[in-house]
This record gives C-alpha cells, sequence and structure tokens, in this order.
C-alpha cells in the first residue's frame, strides 16, 4: 500500500461553472501507477464541490437551474449582510453537495459508468484559480 | 494494510426504489477478514446514488416524497429536450446526493448506529440490474 | 501505511446545532503523527450529518434557514405518523447531506482553505451527546 498525491489546478468562470475532471484523474492515475485502491478528490475553499453527473450540456444547463431553484443568488443572506461579497449562495451550495469524493479503481480503472464524470462545480460569484487534491492509496 | 474489493448486484424497480444493502456490506466485511479500515461504496452509474437513514417504511416513502419535491420527475428539463429518455431528474438527485460512502469499521463492525443503515437508491425511470463496489482497505 | 482510530464526544443542542470540529480534528491529526494521508469521519446516529463550511455566524444562520426552507420541521411527515418522535424532518436531512466525509492531509496538515472548516450538525429535536469517529489511514 502507498499514498501518492497530486494536483489539478483549474481555471473557472465562476457562477456554477462546471468542469469535467475526469480525464486529467485518469492521467494522474496513470501517472501514480498504483492498480487498486481509492482516489479522494478533496477541493481548497468553501464555495466549491465534487459530485459526479453525465457531462453533456442539456444536464449541465439542468444542475445550475437546478441549484439556482434551490439557493437563489439574488436572495437576502445574513453572510452577505457581513461580509457584503455576495456569496452567501456559493457557500450553501458548496456546503449542500460537499467538498470531496473518493473513487475506487479496480485493476487501474477507476470505476465510474461510461456516463459518469467526475465534475468539479465551482459555485462562487467571480472568475477563481482552484487546487484540487488527489490523494490515492493502493496498490 | 491491504484492499480488497468486493460486488454487490442489485435489481430494482426504478423510480426511487430504496435497498438497505447493509446485510450484505456486514457479510463481505466478514469475508474480507478485516478488523479495522474504511470500505468505500462505490455506485456505477450517474442515476442512482448512496447514503444512509433509518430504513423503515415511513421514512423510505418520506424520502421519495423529498426527492420528488425538490426535483419533479414532470417538469421540463434541458436533458430530456435531447435525449428524450424522460430521465434528467434521475440524473440530478443522483449528483445532489452522491455516488459514493465511505464508512469506517471498527474491531470487525461497521460504525453505524442502530437506526442507520446503507441505502442505494436507484433514481432511473425503469426497472435497471446494479452494480456496487465494495472497496474494503484496512488490516 | 497505518490505520489509526480515534473519537470526538460532543454534547449538541439539536435543532440543527452547528459545531466546528476543525480544531478537534487536527489536534488528533497531530497525535496520530502521521504526514500523508486521509481521516475518514463517520458520525453515529441517522439524524446528524457532517460537511464543511466557513464558521462564521451569518452563515451558520443562513445554512439553518436552507435546512428549514428545505425540509420543514413542521409538516406531516409518514415517519412521525408511525413513531411520533416529531424529528422526520431530522432524518431527511441527514440523508440529504450524509454521514461521512473523507479529508486528505499533506505534511502533517488537513487540505482545508482558510475559511473551510469541518462542520457536524445535529439535526435532532433534542439535546443530544454524540460520538464522531475519525478515522486515519496514511503514512
Amino acid at each position: 500500500m502507498e499514498i501518492i498525491s497530486d494536483y489539478i489546478t483549474l481555471s473557472t468562470k465562476g457562477d456554477s461553472d462546471i468542469k469535467d475532471i475526469t480525464g486529467e484523474v485518469n492521467s494522474r492515475l496513470a501517472k501514480a501507477g498504483l492498480k487498486n485502491g481509492i482516489v479522494n478528490i478533496s477541493v481548497l475553499g468553501s464555495t466549491c464541490a465534487i459530485t459526479t453527473c453525465e457531462y453533456e450540456p442539456g444536464l449541465i444547463n439542468d444542475l445550475k437551474q437546478m441549484f439556482e431553484n434551490f439557493i437563489p443568488k439574488d436572495k437576502d443572506y445574513n453572510h452577505d449582510g457581513a461580509w457584503h461579497d455576495g456569496n452567501a449562495h456559493s457557500h450553501l451550495r458548496s456546503s449542500l453537495v460537499g467538498p470531496s469524493l473518493s473513487i475506487s479503481f479496480i485493476d487501474g480503472k477507476l470505476f465510474l459508468g461510461t456516463w459518469q464524470q467526475i465534475i468539479f462545480i465551482d459555485f462562487d460569484n467571480r472568475a477563481r484559480k482552484r487546487k484540487i487534491l488527489l490523494q490515492f492509496s493502493g496498490e
């Protein structure tokens, strides 16, 4: 068993910009050279999140609309009263979806369906540069 | 430390069919023979999810109703406009709940409360056969 | 690679009492003495949950309001019809947010942003004493 750490850096536009990072995770897994184990994908920051979905333009729009329906951008939040940075909705969406995801791999392949991609969502209200940690533990 | 992989296969009815898989996870843990560690449970597919709940008929109905309130089945979604398979709501619910869960075990027992079961939810709009990966890492 | 298990016990007021446990997780990580790996944080019970957020009073209020908007306390639920303990909403919120979180650490430090704290949420409708398992796997 070993632990191998790697990073992905991303530039996003914010406002629920959704990035498919499956290809990057796959290439870092190949580089790590492990066969069986788990990759824990953790995002740095409290206004972004990670999950999976079918990465297809229609569904990406549906996801953005879902978050806007659940937690609207233009609403009075206590956090914005204190900080005036207008991103309370970004924080709330991030806490709901969650900041990390662990996906197993078998024989060097991520255990994901054909239409199941790993997505990073930047909920912040401005463009950001983001850092994601991939920590592979396995053999 | 070792890694042991095992699978559960399930037949579901779709439409938010909720299955208690705690017993299966427990029996696979006993078979793996590990005492302390983590089991990562990952589902294959972008229209199902995994979490925990008290597996009790009233609450199972409440959960189904909650998902229908949040993300109604009969609504116009962009994904359905493109694919016409009518399961955009299934994808959205899956992304919200998440495709994997890691639960620790201690002295050969899953760290779960008496009324806390591991549930697999099939959000797809038709019956499916599903594959779940259990990856135990521990000693 | 080794596995080290530790516990946090907490007294909460229930009713979406939100506790910042980052400091405790950090001190247990230091005690474990591992440099690189993952901590899996699992809660015991089906009416509480774990995620991250910026721990700031305004946002804590926004989070509580968000859960009350999504899954109101005073609504007819099937679970309450059967059990009369009035905490169906607590169970539903717990299943939505999730019972465990895995965060990586690098060089002995949790991979978290400055404004990203690990929070335990007790959704139950009464004061509780809670037990949280921290399982560190790493080297």
